[in-house]
Protein backbone atom coordinates (compact mmCIF):
# COMPACT_ATOMS: atom_id res chain seq x y z
CA UNK A 1 0.00 0.00 0.00
CA UNK A 2 1.78 3.16 -1.13
CA UNK A 3 0.70 6.06 1.64
CA UNK A 4 0.42 9.85 0.81
CA UNK A 5 2.45 11.76 3.70
CA UNK A 6 2.30 14.88 3.77
CA UNK A 7 5.44 17.53 4.81
CA UNK A 8 6.60 20.87 5.39
CA UNK A 9 9.22 21.58 2.93
CA UNK A 10 10.38 21.06 -0.76
CA UNK A 11 11.31 17.56 -1.26
CA UNK A 12 14.45 16.72 0.28
CA UNK A 13 13.79 17.75 3.37
CA UNK A 14 14.59 16.56 6.71
CA UNK A 15 11.03 15.64 6.98
CA UNK A 16 11.16 13.75 4.38
CA UNK A 17 13.43 11.58 5.20
CA UNK A 18 12.42 10.95 8.64
CA UNK A 19 9.00 9.80 6.69
CA UNK A 20 11.24 7.72 4.56
CA UNK A 21 12.63 6.08 7.48
CA UNK A 22 9.53 5.59 9.17
CA UNK A 23 6.91 4.26 6.62
CA UNK A 24 9.91 2.71 4.08
CA UNK A 25 10.76 4.03 0.33
CA UNK A 26 6.73 2.85 -0.94
CA UNK A 27 5.28 6.72 0.04
CA UNK A 28 3.98 9.24 -1.72
CA UNK A 29 5.54 12.20 -0.86
CA UNK A 30 3.02 15.81 -0.23
CA UNK A 31 5.57 18.67 -0.17
CA UNK A 32 3.31 21.50 1.27
CA UNK A 33 4.68 25.36 1.91
CA UNK A 34 3.68 26.02 5.77
CA UNK A 35 3.37 23.56 8.99
CA UNK A 36 -0.68 24.62 8.68
CA UNK A 37 -1.05 23.39 5.49
CA UNK A 38 0.33 19.98 6.75
CA UNK A 39 -2.73 19.61 9.09
CA UNK A 40 -5.36 21.23 6.70
CA UNK A 41 -4.04 18.24 4.62
CA UNK A 42 -4.40 15.79 6.71
CA UNK A 43 -7.55 16.96 8.18
CA UNK A 44 -9.29 16.83 4.79
CA UNK A 45 -8.19 13.55 4.04
CA UNK A 46 -5.90 14.89 1.44
CA UNK A 47 -3.29 12.73 2.52
CA UNK A 48 -2.97 9.67 4.76
CA UNK A 49 -0.44 11.01 7.38
CA UNK A 50 1.81 13.71 7.83
CA UNK A 51 4.88 14.48 9.42
CA UNK A 52 6.37 17.23 11.57
CA UNK A 53 9.19 18.40 13.80
CA UNK A 54 8.00 19.04 17.28
CA UNK A 55 11.43 19.27 19.38
CA UNK A 56 15.55 19.53 18.23
CA UNK A 57 18.04 18.55 20.35
CA UNK A 58 20.12 21.74 20.56
CA UNK A 59 16.73 24.31 19.78
CA UNK A 60 14.26 23.21 21.84
CA UNK A 61 10.35 22.48 21.06
CA UNK A 62 8.50 23.37 17.47
CA UNK A 63 6.02 26.21 18.93
CA UNK A 64 4.07 26.19 15.95
CA UNK A 65 3.92 22.22 15.85
CA UNK A 66 2.25 22.84 19.70
CA UNK A 67 0.09 25.59 19.13
CA UNK A 68 -1.16 23.43 15.81
CA UNK A 69 -1.63 20.34 18.03
CA UNK A 70 -3.81 22.19 19.90
CA UNK A 71 -5.89 24.01 17.14
CA UNK A 72 -6.56 20.46 14.74
CA UNK A 73 -8.13 17.66 16.15
CA UNK A 74 -5.71 15.39 14.92
CA UNK A 75 -3.98 12.27 16.18
CA UNK A 76 -0.48 11.55 16.85
CA UNK A 77 0.21 8.16 15.41
CA UNK A 78 4.15 7.79 15.88
CA UNK A 79 7.69 9.50 16.56
CA UNK A 80 10.54 9.37 14.93
CA UNK A 81 13.94 10.83 15.92
CA UNK A 82 16.44 11.49 12.98
CA UNK A 83 20.20 12.82 13.33
CA UNK A 84 20.75 15.87 11.20
CA UNK A 85 23.49 15.20 9.07
CA UNK A 86 24.41 18.33 6.88
CA UNK A 87 25.82 17.99 3.40
CA UNK A 88 27.80 20.46 1.04
CA UNK A 89 26.35 19.80 -2.19
CA UNK A 90 27.32 21.04 -5.84
CA UNK A 91 26.41 20.45 -9.51
CA UNK A 92 30.31 19.18 -9.83
CA UNK A 93 33.31 18.32 -8.16
CA UNK A 94 34.32 21.13 -6.85
CA UNK A 95 37.22 22.10 -4.53
CA UNK A 96 35.54 23.65 -1.69
CA UNK A 97 37.62 26.62 -1.74
CA UNK A 98 36.63 27.96 -5.15
CA UNK A 99 32.70 27.98 -4.60
CA UNK A 100 31.49 31.64 -4.85
CA UNK A 101 28.54 31.59 -3.19
CA UNK A 102 26.63 28.71 -0.35
CA UNK A 103 22.97 28.61 0.09
CA UNK A 104 21.01 27.02 2.91
CA UNK A 105 18.65 28.06 5.56
CA UNK A 106 19.90 30.33 8.19
CA UNK A 107 19.91 27.84 10.51
CA UNK A 108 21.63 25.06 9.25
CA UNK A 109 24.10 28.09 8.00
CA UNK A 110 24.86 28.78 11.75
CA UNK A 111 24.93 25.13 12.57
CA UNK A 112 27.81 24.76 9.97
CA UNK A 113 29.39 28.21 10.66
CA UNK A 114 32.81 26.33 12.10
CA UNK A 115 33.05 25.13 8.97
CA UNK A 116 32.26 27.93 6.76
CA UNK A 117 34.39 30.10 8.77
CA UNK A 118 37.21 28.14 7.22
CA UNK A 119 35.91 28.87 3.67
CA UNK A 120 37.45 31.90 2.14
CA UNK A 121 35.79 34.99 -0.18
CA UNK A 122 32.42 32.98 -0.90
CA UNK A 123 28.98 34.84 -0.05
CA UNK A 124 26.57 33.01 1.85
CA UNK A 125 23.04 33.29 1.02
CA UNK A 126 20.01 32.80 3.42
CA UNK A 127 18.05 30.39 1.49
CA UNK A 128 13.88 30.01 2.51
CA UNK A 129 14.65 26.23 3.00
CA UNK A 130 17.43 23.03 2.77
CA UNK A 131 15.91 21.45 -0.11
CA UNK A 132 15.08 24.53 -1.41
CA UNK A 133 18.84 25.98 -1.74
CA UNK A 134 19.92 22.14 -3.00
CA UNK A 135 16.99 22.79 -5.89
CA UNK A 136 18.60 26.85 -6.41
CA UNK A 137 21.82 25.03 -7.26
CA UNK A 138 21.00 22.57 -9.71
CA UNK A 139 19.03 25.31 -11.42
CA UNK A 140 22.16 27.81 -10.96
CA UNK A 141 25.18 27.76 -13.52
CA UNK A 142 27.54 29.50 -11.36
CA UNK A 143 30.01 27.49 -8.75
CA UNK A 144 27.94 27.62 -6.07
CA UNK A 145 26.83 24.79 -3.63
CA UNK A 146 24.00 24.33 -0.72
CA UNK A 147 24.01 23.37 2.80
CA UNK A 148 21.24 20.45 2.67
CA UNK A 149 20.46 16.43 3.36
CA UNK A 150 22.35 13.70 1.64
CA UNK A 151 18.48 12.87 0.08
CA UNK A 152 18.11 16.39 -1.18
CA UNK A 153 21.38 15.82 -3.06
CA UNK A 154 19.47 13.00 -4.39
CA UNK A 155 16.57 14.26 -5.75
CA UNK A 156 18.73 16.77 -7.61
CA UNK A 157 21.41 14.90 -8.68
CA UNK A 158 24.29 16.99 -6.75
CA UNK A 159 27.60 15.66 -5.69
CA UNK A 160 28.69 15.81 -2.36
CA UNK A 161 31.74 18.07 -1.87
CA UNK A 162 31.85 17.29 2.29
CA UNK A 163 29.75 15.31 4.32
CA UNK A 164 28.63 15.97 8.00
CA UNK A 165 30.00 19.49 8.07
CA UNK A 166 27.85 20.13 10.95
CA UNK A 167 29.51 22.05 14.16
CA UNK A 168 27.41 19.70 16.92
CA UNK A 169 27.27 16.41 16.36
CA UNK A 170 24.93 15.52 18.63
CA UNK A 171 21.90 17.56 16.44
CA UNK A 172 18.64 15.01 16.64
CA UNK A 173 15.01 16.58 15.49
CA UNK A 174 11.99 14.67 16.76
CA UNK A 175 9.51 14.50 14.66
CA UNK A 176 5.21 13.17 15.00
CA UNK A 177 3.34 11.45 12.71
CA UNK A 178 0.41 12.63 12.47
CA UNK A 179 -2.96 10.80 11.51
CA UNK A 180 -6.95 11.38 11.73
CA UNK A 181 -7.73 8.60 14.61
CA UNK A 182 -6.20 7.74 17.52
CA UNK A 183 -4.81 3.94 16.68
CA UNK A 184 -5.22 1.78 19.22
CA UNK A 185 -1.98 0.03 18.68
CA UNK A 186 -0.80 -3.23 20.86
CA UNK A 187 2.63 -3.74 21.86
CA UNK A 188 5.39 -2.59 24.91
CA UNK A 189 7.17 1.10 24.51
CA UNK A 190 4.34 2.64 24.26
CA UNK A 191 4.06 6.36 24.99
CA UNK A 192 1.20 9.41 25.38
CA UNK A 193 0.35 12.66 24.35
CA UNK A 194 -2.06 14.92 26.45
CA UNK A 195 -2.39 18.58 26.37
CA UNK A 196 -4.27 20.26 29.59
CA UNK A 197 -5.61 23.53 30.87
CA UNK A 198 -5.46 24.01 34.93
CA UNK A 199 -8.02 25.23 37.28
CA UNK A 200 -7.02 28.15 38.70
CA UNK A 201 -6.28 26.88 42.14
CA UNK A 202 -2.95 26.33 44.90
CA UNK A 203 -0.42 23.98 43.53
CA UNK A 204 -1.90 23.79 40.31
CA UNK A 205 0.33 22.23 38.60
CA UNK A 206 1.61 19.50 40.90
CA UNK A 207 -1.40 18.17 41.59
CA UNK A 208 -1.44 17.69 37.79
CA UNK A 209 1.62 16.18 38.00
CA UNK A 210 0.07 14.08 41.30
CA UNK A 211 -2.17 12.34 39.16
CA UNK A 212 0.75 10.23 37.42
CA UNK A 213 2.94 9.66 40.15
CA UNK A 214 0.46 8.28 42.27
CA UNK A 215 0.03 5.67 40.28
CA UNK A 216 3.20 5.20 39.15
CA UNK A 217 3.32 6.46 36.01
CA UNK A 218 6.25 7.80 34.17
CA UNK A 219 6.18 11.47 33.27
CA UNK A 220 8.60 11.70 30.07
CA UNK A 221 8.21 15.27 29.17
CA UNK A 222 6.31 18.53 29.98
CA UNK A 223 5.94 21.92 28.09
CA UNK A 224 3.92 24.80 28.60
CA UNK A 225 2.65 27.16 26.26
CA UNK A 226 0.71 30.90 26.53
CA UNK A 227 -2.97 30.58 25.84
CA UNK A 228 -4.17 33.52 23.91
CA UNK A 229 -6.27 36.00 25.35
CA UNK A 230 -5.12 34.61 29.03
CA UNK A 231 -2.01 36.97 29.72
CA UNK A 232 0.28 34.57 31.51
CA UNK A 233 -1.65 31.47 31.51
CA UNK A 234 -0.40 28.53 29.90
CA UNK A 235 -1.79 25.00 28.76
CA UNK A 236 0.35 22.11 29.38
CA UNK A 237 1.52 19.50 27.51
CA UNK A 238 2.79 16.00 28.76
CA UNK A 239 4.00 13.25 27.31
CA UNK A 240 3.91 9.90 29.97
CA UNK A 241 4.67 6.13 29.40
CA UNK A 242 1.94 3.89 28.40
CA UNK A 243 -1.39 4.05 26.61
CA UNK A 244 -4.47 5.41 27.10
CA UNK A 245 -6.24 2.22 26.94
CA UNK A 246 -4.79 0.68 30.50
CA UNK A 247 -7.37 1.20 33.26
CA UNK A 248 -4.49 2.42 35.69
CA UNK A 249 -3.79 5.92 32.91
CA UNK A 250 -7.91 6.37 32.51
CA UNK A 251 -8.54 6.80 36.27
CA UNK A 252 -5.20 9.31 36.30
CA UNK A 253 -6.99 10.91 33.38
CA UNK A 254 -10.53 11.04 34.89
CA UNK A 255 -8.20 12.13 38.04
CA UNK A 256 -6.88 14.50 35.93
CA UNK A 257 -10.47 16.24 34.47
CA UNK A 258 -11.19 16.82 38.12
CA UNK A 259 -8.23 20.01 38.27
CA UNK A 260 -8.09 20.80 34.63
CA UNK A 261 -10.44 23.00 32.63
CA UNK A 262 -10.17 21.35 29.85
CA UNK A 263 -7.94 17.92 28.60
CA UNK A 264 -7.29 16.70 25.03
CA UNK A 265 -5.61 13.37 24.07
CA UNK A 266 -3.86 12.79 21.39
CA UNK A 267 -2.89 9.57 21.25
CA UNK A 268 -0.79 6.48 22.03
CA UNK A 269 2.46 5.18 19.98
CA UNK A 270 5.42 3.37 20.14
CA UNK A 271 8.45 5.47 21.41
CA UNK A 272 10.59 6.84 18.41
CA UNK A 273 13.28 4.95 17.13
CA UNK A 274 16.52 7.18 16.03
CA UNK A 275 17.83 7.32 12.32
CA UNK A 276 20.42 9.06 10.76
CA UNK A 277 19.83 11.18 7.52
CA UNK B 1 22.13 58.58 40.39
CA UNK B 2 22.01 57.83 36.53
CA UNK B 3 21.79 54.25 35.61
CA UNK B 4 23.05 53.04 32.73
CA UNK B 5 20.90 50.28 31.05
CA UNK B 6 21.21 47.86 28.55
CA UNK B 7 19.03 46.28 25.92
CA UNK B 8 18.74 44.80 22.42
CA UNK B 9 17.68 46.99 19.67
CA UNK B 10 17.83 50.77 18.46
CA UNK B 11 16.98 53.63 20.41
CA UNK B 12 12.87 53.69 21.13
CA UNK B 13 12.59 49.14 21.26
CA UNK B 14 10.41 48.06 23.59
CA UNK B 15 12.96 46.90 26.04
CA UNK B 16 14.13 50.81 26.39
CA UNK B 17 10.71 51.65 26.67
CA UNK B 18 9.94 48.77 29.42
CA UNK B 19 13.39 50.48 31.14
CA UNK B 20 12.48 53.95 31.42
CA UNK B 21 8.91 52.24 32.64
CA UNK B 22 11.30 50.41 35.57
CA UNK B 23 13.78 52.87 36.55
CA UNK B 24 12.31 56.22 35.75
CA UNK B 25 13.42 58.85 32.71
CA UNK B 26 17.35 59.75 34.50
CA UNK B 27 18.71 56.68 32.45
CA UNK B 28 21.55 56.10 30.04
CA UNK B 29 20.36 54.18 27.21
CA UNK B 30 22.84 51.64 26.12
CA UNK B 31 21.33 50.21 22.56
CA UNK B 32 23.21 46.86 21.78
CA UNK B 33 23.05 44.98 18.86
CA UNK B 34 22.17 41.27 20.35
CA UNK B 35 20.81 39.91 23.33
CA UNK B 36 24.40 38.50 24.23
CA UNK B 37 26.11 41.90 23.99
CA UNK B 38 23.82 42.82 26.36
CA UNK B 39 24.82 40.10 29.20
CA UNK B 40 28.32 41.04 28.36
CA UNK B 41 28.08 44.67 29.15
CA UNK B 42 26.31 43.68 32.40
CA UNK B 43 29.19 41.16 33.18
CA UNK B 44 32.00 43.56 32.31
CA UNK B 45 30.80 46.18 34.44
CA UNK B 46 30.23 48.27 31.04
CA UNK B 47 26.52 48.86 32.74
CA UNK B 48 24.57 48.83 36.01
CA UNK B 49 21.73 46.84 34.45
CA UNK B 50 20.55 44.93 31.59
CA UNK B 51 16.35 44.73 30.45
CA UNK B 52 15.31 41.94 28.29
CA UNK B 53 12.31 40.04 26.92
CA UNK B 54 11.92 36.30 28.71
CA UNK B 55 8.53 35.91 27.39
CA UNK B 56 5.51 37.25 25.39
CA UNK B 57 1.63 36.81 26.02
CA UNK B 58 1.33 35.09 22.76
CA UNK B 59 4.22 33.73 21.43
CA UNK B 60 5.75 32.07 24.75
CA UNK B 61 8.99 32.30 26.01
CA UNK B 62 12.48 33.91 24.23
CA UNK B 63 14.75 31.07 24.13
CA UNK B 64 17.55 32.87 23.63
CA UNK B 65 17.07 34.64 27.11
CA UNK B 66 16.77 31.21 28.98
CA UNK B 67 19.80 30.10 27.60
CA UNK B 68 21.96 33.04 28.31
CA UNK B 69 20.81 32.99 32.13
CA UNK B 70 22.20 29.99 32.19
CA UNK B 71 25.47 30.77 30.80
CA UNK B 72 26.40 34.06 32.03
CA UNK B 73 26.24 34.10 35.44
CA UNK B 74 23.93 36.86 36.02
CA UNK B 75 21.40 37.79 38.57
CA UNK B 76 17.48 38.82 38.14
CA UNK B 77 16.50 41.80 39.85
CA UNK B 78 13.53 42.77 38.80
CA UNK B 79 10.81 41.78 36.38
CA UNK B 80 7.66 44.13 34.34
CA UNK B 81 5.39 43.66 32.31
CA UNK B 82 4.85 46.00 29.35
CA UNK B 83 1.38 46.07 26.85
CA UNK B 84 2.57 45.95 23.27
CA UNK B 85 1.12 48.50 21.32
CA UNK B 86 1.98 49.28 17.70
CA UNK B 87 1.95 52.80 16.17
CA UNK B 88 1.93 53.57 12.67
CA UNK B 89 4.16 56.39 12.19
CA UNK B 90 5.24 58.69 9.24
CA UNK B 91 7.84 61.84 8.65
CA UNK B 92 4.53 63.88 8.14
CA UNK B 93 0.75 63.33 8.09
CA UNK B 94 -0.43 61.31 5.33
CA UNK B 95 -3.69 59.44 4.34
CA UNK B 96 -2.44 55.96 5.51
CA UNK B 97 -3.99 55.25 1.60
CA UNK B 98 -1.57 57.59 0.41
CA UNK B 99 1.33 55.35 1.62
CA UNK B 100 3.89 53.55 -0.94
CA UNK B 101 6.09 51.24 1.83
CA UNK B 102 5.51 50.29 5.30
CA UNK B 103 8.76 48.91 7.30
CA UNK B 104 8.75 47.02 10.81
CA UNK B 105 9.88 43.77 12.20
CA UNK B 106 8.07 40.76 10.99
CA UNK B 107 6.64 39.71 14.07
CA UNK B 108 5.29 43.52 14.20
CA UNK B 109 4.01 43.21 10.64
CA UNK B 110 2.41 39.94 11.72
CA UNK B 111 0.80 41.19 14.85
CA UNK B 112 -0.76 44.43 12.69
CA UNK B 113 -1.83 41.91 9.88
CA UNK B 114 -5.42 42.74 10.27
CA UNK B 115 -5.40 46.34 10.30
CA UNK B 116 -2.42 46.12 7.05
CA UNK B 117 -4.68 43.69 4.66
CA UNK B 118 -7.09 46.96 4.96
CA UNK B 119 -4.86 49.33 3.02
CA UNK B 120 -4.08 48.89 -0.55
CA UNK B 121 -1.49 49.35 -3.34
CA UNK B 122 1.79 49.34 -1.18
CA UNK B 123 4.63 47.19 -0.05
CA UNK B 124 5.25 45.67 3.23
CA UNK B 125 9.08 45.72 3.91
CA UNK B 126 10.81 43.26 6.87
CA UNK B 127 13.06 44.97 8.59
CA UNK B 128 15.96 44.23 11.56
CA UNK B 129 13.89 45.87 14.15
CA UNK B 130 10.78 48.03 15.11
CA UNK B 131 12.59 50.89 16.02
CA UNK B 132 14.74 50.75 13.39
CA UNK B 133 12.58 50.76 11.06
CA UNK B 134 11.10 53.72 12.91
CA UNK B 135 14.93 55.02 11.84
CA UNK B 136 14.68 54.27 8.01
CA UNK B 137 12.01 56.22 7.81
CA UNK B 138 13.11 59.32 9.19
CA UNK B 139 15.89 59.25 7.25
CA UNK B 140 13.42 58.78 4.12
CA UNK B 141 12.17 61.28 1.39
CA UNK B 142 9.26 59.16 0.35
CA UNK B 143 6.11 58.53 1.71
CA UNK B 144 6.89 55.45 3.58
CA UNK B 145 5.80 54.64 7.18
CA UNK B 146 6.88 52.17 9.91
CA UNK B 147 5.04 49.72 12.63
CA UNK B 148 7.04 50.86 15.78
CA UNK B 149 6.11 52.16 19.40
CA UNK B 150 5.29 55.92 20.53
CA UNK B 151 8.38 56.07 21.90
CA UNK B 152 10.43 55.75 18.64
CA UNK B 153 7.95 57.97 17.23
CA UNK B 154 9.71 60.39 19.69
CA UNK B 155 12.77 59.78 19.52
CA UNK B 156 13.18 59.82 15.84
CA UNK B 157 10.41 63.07 15.33
CA UNK B 158 7.64 60.64 13.61
CA UNK B 159 4.22 61.65 13.68
CA UNK B 160 1.49 59.37 14.85
CA UNK B 161 -0.76 58.37 11.61
CA UNK B 162 -2.72 55.51 13.58
CA UNK B 163 -2.45 54.29 17.38
CA UNK B 164 -2.73 50.81 18.22
CA UNK B 165 -2.84 49.37 15.27
CA UNK B 166 -2.03 45.43 17.04
CA UNK B 167 -4.82 43.02 15.66
CA UNK B 168 -4.42 41.67 19.84
CA UNK B 169 -5.34 43.65 22.52
CA UNK B 170 -3.82 41.17 24.65
CA UNK B 171 -0.28 41.21 23.95
CA UNK B 172 1.92 42.13 26.96
CA UNK B 173 5.97 40.90 26.93
CA UNK B 174 7.64 40.12 30.36
CA UNK B 175 11.02 41.39 30.80
CA UNK B 176 13.64 40.87 33.46
CA UNK B 177 15.96 43.31 34.97
CA UNK B 178 19.55 42.16 35.19
CA UNK B 179 22.30 42.88 37.48
CA UNK B 180 25.80 41.40 38.48
CA UNK B 181 24.71 40.71 42.35
CA UNK B 182 21.54 38.82 43.35
CA UNK B 183 19.78 42.05 45.77
CA UNK B 184 18.63 41.12 48.93
CA UNK B 185 15.37 43.19 48.96
CA UNK B 186 12.61 43.35 51.64
CA UNK B 187 8.90 43.58 50.50
CA UNK B 188 5.73 41.60 50.23
CA UNK B 189 5.29 40.20 46.37
CA UNK B 190 8.72 38.71 45.64
CA UNK B 191 9.38 35.96 43.57
CA UNK B 192 12.58 33.64 42.85
CA UNK B 193 13.66 32.52 39.70
CA UNK B 194 16.05 29.08 39.83
CA UNK B 195 17.37 26.78 37.36
CA UNK B 196 18.39 22.81 37.82
CA UNK B 197 19.27 19.95 36.11
CA UNK B 198 17.72 16.41 37.79
CA UNK B 199 19.57 13.00 38.20
CA UNK B 200 18.17 10.58 35.99
CA UNK B 201 15.30 9.00 38.04
CA UNK B 202 11.89 7.45 38.61
CA UNK B 203 9.64 10.46 39.32
CA UNK B 204 12.39 13.06 39.13
CA UNK B 205 10.52 15.85 37.96
CA UNK B 206 7.61 15.47 40.24
CA UNK B 207 10.12 15.03 42.87
CA UNK B 208 11.60 18.37 42.64
CA UNK B 209 8.08 20.21 42.59
CA UNK B 210 7.69 18.21 45.92
CA UNK B 211 10.24 19.87 47.60
CA UNK B 212 8.05 23.29 46.80
CA UNK B 213 4.37 21.74 47.77
CA UNK B 214 5.44 19.90 50.67
CA UNK B 215 6.20 23.29 52.39
CA UNK B 216 3.08 25.80 50.75
CA UNK B 217 5.79 27.29 48.61
CA UNK B 218 3.65 28.34 44.66
CA UNK B 219 5.10 27.35 41.96
CA UNK B 220 4.46 30.26 39.54
CA UNK B 221 6.26 28.84 36.30
CA UNK B 222 7.96 26.01 34.78
CA UNK B 223 10.07 25.44 31.48
CA UNK B 224 12.25 23.55 30.55
CA UNK B 225 15.64 23.85 28.07
CA UNK B 226 17.33 21.36 26.07
CA UNK B 227 21.14 20.38 27.75
CA UNK B 228 23.47 20.49 24.87
CA UNK B 229 25.02 17.19 23.92
CA UNK B 230 22.25 15.42 26.15
CA UNK B 231 20.21 14.82 23.68
CA UNK B 232 16.12 15.12 24.58
CA UNK B 233 17.57 15.98 28.40
CA UNK B 234 16.21 18.84 29.92
CA UNK B 235 17.18 22.05 32.45
CA UNK B 236 13.89 23.29 34.41
CA UNK B 237 13.98 26.48 34.75
CA UNK B 238 11.20 27.88 37.66
CA UNK B 239 9.84 30.89 39.02
CA UNK B 240 8.38 30.21 42.67
CA UNK B 241 6.54 32.54 45.17
CA UNK B 242 8.93 33.95 48.13
CA UNK B 243 12.52 34.93 48.66
CA UNK B 244 16.07 32.79 48.74
CA UNK B 245 16.32 34.23 52.32
CA UNK B 246 13.55 32.48 53.78
CA UNK B 247 14.02 29.32 55.64
CA UNK B 248 11.26 27.25 54.12
CA UNK B 249 12.52 28.12 50.63
CA UNK B 250 16.38 27.50 51.87
CA UNK B 251 14.96 24.27 52.91
CA UNK B 252 13.58 23.32 49.72
CA UNK B 253 16.52 24.08 47.80
CA UNK B 254 18.78 21.72 50.31
CA UNK B 255 15.96 19.51 49.41
CA UNK B 256 16.04 19.75 45.41
CA UNK B 257 20.21 19.47 45.38
CA UNK B 258 19.62 16.11 47.21
CA UNK B 259 17.60 15.02 43.41
CA UNK B 260 19.65 17.37 40.87
CA UNK B 261 22.83 17.35 39.46
CA UNK B 262 23.07 21.29 39.35
CA UNK B 263 20.80 23.92 40.93
CA UNK B 264 21.42 27.30 39.94
CA UNK B 265 19.59 30.55 42.08
CA UNK B 266 19.09 33.54 39.49
CA UNK B 267 17.90 35.46 42.35
CA UNK B 268 14.85 37.27 44.37
CA UNK B 269 12.67 40.16 43.08
CA UNK B 270 9.77 42.29 43.13
CA UNK B 271 7.27 40.97 41.29
CA UNK B 272 6.08 43.03 38.07
CA UNK B 273 3.79 45.18 37.32
CA UNK B 274 2.42 45.63 33.94
CA UNK B 275 2.22 49.31 31.89
CA UNK B 276 1.54 50.20 28.94
CA UNK B 277 3.74 51.11 25.93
Amino acid sequence: MIRSVAFQGERGAYSEIAALKYFGRNIAPAPSLTFDSVFEKIKNHEVSYGIIPVENSLYGIVFETYDLLLKYSLAITGEINLKINHYLLAKQELQPGKIKKIYSHPQALGQCSNYLKKLKNLEIVPAYDTAGSAKIVKNSDEEVAAIASKEAGRIYGLKTLKNKIQNNKDNYTRFLILGNKIAHIPGKNLKSSICFELKNIPGALFKALSVFALRDIDLLKIESRPIPHKPFQYSFYVDFKGCLQEVRIKQALNHLKEISLSLKLFGSYQTGKTYSS
